[in-house]
């Protein structure tokens, strides 16, 4: 068991290969299979491997109980000029969202801004995907996706939002795009497991035990912390009220659970934004002042431990580079498990 | 002097009427004073005092010499269905936004979503007012605004960003509409200033002195942390490429200072954005749906030292209500110089 923990570096495209067969498998029809990989396997290139590869075997037990749509009826509604509304008929979330974004940007080039919710969806991911779409159209992309509840309210003694993450992406000329996707929680969950494996404290600003009050010991952890406390806690608000809320679905607390309920559709909201920056000034000019202001914060003098003011998608277009090139860190169980027959 | 600078109460009705006044006699045309002066007067209800009367020396300052447009030719253009933009001829800033967020609520009935540049514009006050105009048309509004610069990005020495606040309005059909309205640092200026009065330590999470490093003595503090560090940082971008950068505009360290430079116009932009929720779900749905969220915040078990969950948008209506009937807490020495014939 220890050996099957240990990592692989497998290619991207073997990832690929693998991760779509295993859902098409499982009942998920072959197009989506190829796309979901392809987001999963992008996460993992960006070092978010929390949302890669390793959640594969979820969505093949979703798909098998039938509570995701291996093979959805989506639906697309124009509401007014620049909204619209896309069914995702339980099926993939990764699939639903990215045609989702698509709509809004082909509906951003009339409106100048436009927004697309999509209801009916299920966990569609790591976000930066989706903003990428907008970036290659020289747009900017939003993305922004209710989940379960893990974070406490400030002030809170339980969990009630879920880390309902944001993403912002913004098309540079010279320099690779600026891609912010972040939990609105101050870490990840996976942050506080991984300190539970390894049986180490962590700081009392990550989480909260059962009474809501801050703890070291993450074994006590029953919620996380908003970001910076009260405005991590409004911003997370934000996101359920422009998907759960806005789109008629769930919010909060009575959001289907993720890890439970594997029989039960999610119906999960989440919403695209697209905005054509041409709409106000060229997207040429609008890409050359993003390098400006890439490049000023690229040069500007660092605080004491840092080594270089970076901008928010440069790690994870390092790491990308790196696992292109040497293959993506893969634990060895879900190299075998992506393997086996099953 | 000391019994000038304590704080007396002073109605409402009678702060609107001074400010105006003082705003007129310093050449402001009196429709902008009297709108203006309930940007500043509605913040200090709110018991957001740093952005309340207090400033009104500053506006005269600038009035008078000509940074700042008494009679202003503003100019709108619809540019796409779902964005415009809004040229405030270098016009009082709160006059210009709140003139903005009416056409993008205006456009929202047609649009579903509307956003609004306001270029060639000035310090706009806080902007829980301008989400509030959405509110009161049972609409969302979201507002965010440039500033210049006072916040170090993360792992930079030097301030580069502004406090880049945003703000978000959401109506609820019982409770009040909940309002978050937030500076992208982790804490105002303002709080590091009231430290250094005091002679008092600050957490070392609120500044960084002239290397970059985090430093407990408001003395030694050079620039404000993001919020939450990387997070924050980000968002603050966010805030000054959707403002400054999509409107052909300055960015960061660019921004011409709001103290100083009394002589240079300061072409500030932001950009305010409307939702119709009636374009996904009935307007009634919706705001049902927030009274139901906010209820049931407010009655989650809180964390030791918490009496209540609150949501966002709470404390400041409390304290708008002792204001009204107890009048607005000034400082002596502002109070007399409203007062004053200059």
């Amino acid at each position: 068991m220890a050996e099957s923990n240990k990592e692989v570096y497998v290619k991207a495209e073997e990832l690929l290969s693998l991760v779509s067969t295993k859902l098409a498998n499982a009942g998920l029809n072959r197009k989506h299979a190829e796309l979901t990989a392809d987001v999963l396997v992008n996460a993992d290139l960006r070092g978010v491997h929390s949302h890669g590869v390793i959640r594969t075997e979820h969505y093949v037990r979703r798909l098998k109980a039938g509570s995701l749509n291996g093979n959805p009826d989506f639906k697309f509604k124009t509401l007014r000029s620049g909204c619209g509304l896309f069914d995702a008929d339980d099926g993939m979330g990764h699939v639903a969202t990215n045609e989702a974004m698509t709509y809004a940007i082909n509906m951003a080039k009339e409106s100048g801004i436009a927004m697309v919710g999509v209801e009916n969806s299920s966990h569609c991911g790591a976000l930066s995907y989706f903003v990428t779409q907008a970036i290659e159209n020289r747009m900017i992309g939003i993305a922004i996706v209710q989940t379960d509840k893990c974070v406490n309210p400030f002030g809170g003694a339980q969990p009630f939002f879920g880390t309902n993450p944001i993403a912002f992406g913004f098309p540079c000329e010279k320099n690779p795009p600026v891609i912010l996707d972040m939990a609105t929680s101050n870490v990840a969950y996976g942050k506080v497991l991984h300190a539970r494996e390894k049986n180490v404290s962590i700081p009392e600003t990550w989480g909260l035990d059962q009474d809501g009050a801050p703890t070291t010991d993450p074994h006590l952890v029953r919620g996380l912390t908003p970001l910076g406390g009260y405005k991590g806690y409004g911003i997370g608000m934000v996101v359920d009220v422009l998907t759960g809320i806005l789109l008629g679905a769930q919010f909060g607390p009575h959001i289907a659970a993720m890890y439970d309920g594997y029989e039960q559709k999610r119906k999960l909201a989440s919403t695209v934004i697209a905005i054509d920056p041409a709409t106000y000034i060229s997207a040429d000019h609008f890409m050359s002042q993003m390098d400006a202001m890439v490049d000023q914060l690229h040069a500007q003098p660092t605080g004491p431990g840092f080594e270089k003011v970076l901008v928010p998608g440069d790690i994870e277009l390092a790491l990308e580079e790196r696992y292109r090139k040497d293959g993506v860190p893969v634990v060895g169980s879900i190299y075998q498990y992506l393997k086996g027959d099953q």
